[in-house]
């Protein structure tokens, strides 16, 4: 299976179905957007439409739209709820940055490189506050529950990676338990937050939180993959990016494993002193490959993609439920 | 006025009425703090209680003991909104840190220097999480809105002072604005949940908010002057940190504007290069009392906690309104 190259060939797994599904709520959702970020404090709304027009797919907040269509929700809530997903992980992309002193985002310089980490940390605390608020505004409690508890799960799964780092006998499960605090949380809360709002059943909710849940391991999966072997038009980051910062992920965490006493020296050597060695870099890629390091790392994202169709499967056939099912084979698509 | 010396001979006000009415109840809060702090990552509580337990006042969550007494709340929900306003604080202080690079914190050295800036930016996220669990915990639809309000406006005021950084043309008023933003307005919504939960009058609400904004105010310029004339035991800081950050605050405002040519050069010069010297900071010192800045700062937080105390006015006697009274005057009194 080939990781890098594109399959130009074959039509590729798409969102639009998904797209034309939630455009019209999508339209309202930026408007909110647009709206909350604003402030007298004019580098609040520069520092957070910076990133946020920066061409971000929105996929968490479309998938709170979908998931209220797939459980035929009514009103209006959802919108803002939508608006307080994607600032939320706004702020946390901010956050990131900063922790991670990444100099690109989506392709772009990151916020922190034009205005400093220290606007870096205080806009992503300032888009944290405003999502509460319309969180609030919308007025159910249980939906409150379910993302402020996301908002302490993704800040512990960040901190866990950051106790993890450099640590190379990270085990895949413990690999595992990061990603669903830092990446997969937020992906459960924005497709849980439909159902609740709909007033759905506890197994319903439960479903699609399993579905947002295993969709988001997939995804963060994929990434990791990407990272060794996407172009960088393609990632919106450069290839390499995790490697030079020393992030352990799943390739590595699989080579590493599989590896000789003298690999294992190298990933040491390597990860641990951040290399930006052009020549490092390829070794590793070289090594990745040995092993089928990333062919196995889009595996697993393949099963969790699955799991996260099969929590769908108690729902009636419909165009949600059909965009929702895209939207796995499309992230897990990404890959190739 | 002696703005430096303590005057050992008169009897301070204090907080020791304040302590004794919320004594009870801030075992609760302890207790839930610690608990609350708790995770696997075990790098959260650490992170957390060094800060938390570097004997701060806690000075915000007995604001809201004290307004719920003051209001009659015989619920137990005032309990969980204190603990999630010092979470909310203690967020504040280990991102404050992280953009003002500061290396002390209550006279210990600050998180950062012990567990590095992406740790105090991650736990802060976390904190700031758990803050918002327990208010939803609470259940009070508008106790919410009043804190997630005061999120968004304190990181607010954060960046408006960074917007603000370095200019010494700012006015007073535009200073004010930063620090009721930044610091009065947690003040403020402490106080205001109380009556909130309590189910008290608009008009009571109003006067708890009043109370707190206006004490914040004065809390704050005494700190300004404070940083420029007190002890580093009872700071926490160290003398000259505000000037060494370049930070205008009040007494610099008023110096600045009451200054000659080549005293404002002098600011200029100093606060833009962020100056370490020593003499500089003798000079500074010298400056502010050669226009009488620190003593007019304190005069202006008189004022402001006047304001305080007479919001107060239409609640009858008690031991909770003499207790808040009290506040007002130990805050004030901090500067001497």
């Amino acid at each position: 299976m080939a990781v890098v190259l594109p399959f130009e060939s074959q039509p590729e797994p798409s969102i639009e179905r998904l797209s034309a599904l939630t455009q019209a709520d999508m339209e309202r959702v930026n408007a909110l957007i647009l709206s909350r970020t604003g402030s007298e404090v004019t580098m609040i709304p520069e520092v957070a439409n910076h990133l946020i027009s920066s061409g971000g797919k929105r996929l968490r907040p479309v998938l709170t739209l979908a998931t209220a269509a797939l459980t035929g929700y009514s009103g209006a809530g959802h919108i803002r709820l939508a608006a307080a997903v994607e600032f939320m992980h706004t702020a946390t992309l901010l956050h990131d940055d900063v922790v991670d002193e990444s100099e690109l985002r989506r392709g772009k310089a990151a916020a922190r490189m034009l205005w400093g980490n220290e606007a870096s940390v205080l806009v992503g605390d300032f888009l944290l506050g405003q999502a509460f608020k319309m969180m609030v505004e919308v007025g159910s409690l249980r939906a409150l529950e379910i993302l402020s508890s996301a908002a302490a799960v993704i800040a512990e799964g960040e901190v866990m990676q950051l106790a993890a780092a450099k640590k190379l006998d990270t085990t895949e499960d413990a690999y595992l338990t990061v990603i669903r605090g830092k990446t997969a949380e937020l992906f459960a809360a924005a497709c849980e937050v439909g159902p609740v709002l709909a007033a759905r059943s506890n197994a319903e909710q439960a479903a699609c939180r399993s579905f947002g849940m295993n969709l988001g391991v997939a995804f963060q999966l994929v990434d990791d993959a990407l990272d060794y072997g996407g172009s960088k038009a393609r990632l919106g980051k450069n290839v390499g990016d995790d490697f030079r910062e020393g992030k352990i992920t799943l390739p590595v965490i699989l080579a590493f494993r599989r590896g000789s006493a003298d690999e294992r020296e190298f990933w040491r050597a390597a990860l641990e002193k951040g290399s930006n060695a052009d020549a490092d870099l390829e070794r590793a890629i070289g090594l990745l490959a040995r092993h089928g390091a990333l062919d196995d790392t889009i595996d697993r994202a393949r099963h969790y993609g699955a799991i996260a169709k099969d929590a769908l499967a108690l729902f009636p056939e419909s165009e949600a439920k059909r965009a929702l099912l895209e939207v796995v084979d499309f992230c897990v698509a990404r890959a190739h």
